[in-house]
């Protein structure tokens, strides 16, 4: 089973040696990893005149059909939520059917997180704007999609300052996963 | 041509308001509006069961699979970027095929934003992570999805106080939809 590994893991100091570690540990379950840092098989001749960020885009889009499952990190990034892109991918293989997981560092309700980010305790912001609040880790869409199809959202619970190292909630959502998938 | 209303304006205060505003311009144009609010000719039964948030996660997904187009607002939600649910909505819809528009209220490009965001100017933020640095609007995979699938992305330039009211780069945006779909 190819798992196409979305998340902001790309924006790290070291994003091929986290792929590799992410991949690592799909191997030890009996899958195979697929980072946003693979290159395709053959890239369409068209692409060579895209720049380079939206031939990422088209790439990635073709990883995630050549793939079986995605395992999103939605471990908040530079907000109260999941990277935009690693949602982008979410809704991307949901509607292609793909079975999304999904797994993040910090075991807070959105809602909490959310109200945290804005200093605020009410049911709005500032500027009357809804907080979400529907007991879910994350945006209803993504939980929503995880759960439909089938997935499980794992949590980890390890200090801010370890939150893009700690692997423990990723590697039990792939064992998860490969669970599944074996039975 | 019915065309999926993606962004966080149903979290403004009075979306029912709000997404009469939005379909009141799509009409205008020729064009039939479809927010996230809006009920289903007919839910499957089993959903009855499911928890509010997980329904209306399957209702929005229903919605975008029963249009033609997608048209997102991109505004900067909670952070430096797109609303993480309508960046799932507009994976959603690339995966279908579907022309994916888009729209902000924020001229401003993701990086300038993500270092006015973090209050620093370098390559990383304090934790080493990359800032996305590619001249774009917002995360690669949202502005490629909008170039990709023949779409455009329309920027207002207004003041911050009226990002959430002022619709003249929305109406642009339905405006050349309505063209290309015309011609």
């Amino acid at each position: 089973m190819r798992v196409y590994l979305a998340g902001p893991d790309v924006f790290l100091p070291d994003p091929v040696a986290r792929a590799a570690a992410l991949k690592a540990v799909c191997a030890r379950h009996g899958l195979e990893g697929v980072s946003p840092l693979d290159a395709l098989p053959a890239e369409p001749a068209g692409w060579s005149a895209l720049a380079e960020a939206l031939r990422i885009a088209r790439r990635n889009e073709a990883q995630i059909r050549a793939c079986d499952a995605l395992i999103a990190n939605l471990t908040p990034f530079r907000g109260p939520g999941a990277d935009a892109g690693t949602a982008f991918e979410m809704g991307f293989a949901r509607a292609l059917g793909l079975p999304v997981w999904a797994w993040s560092n910090d075991p807070r309700r959105f809602a909490e997180r959310t109200r945290a980010f804005l200093g605020a305790a009410g049911r709005c912001d500032a500027e009357g704007l809804l907080v979400e609040d529907f007991a879910l880790a994350d945006n209803l869409m993504i939980e929503g999609a995880v759960l439909a199809s089938g997935g499980t959202l794992t949590l980890g619970d390890v200090p801010a300052s370890a939150r893009w190292r700690d692997l423990g909630a990723f590697v039990r959502c792939v064992a998860a996963l490969a669970r599944q998938a074996a039975g």
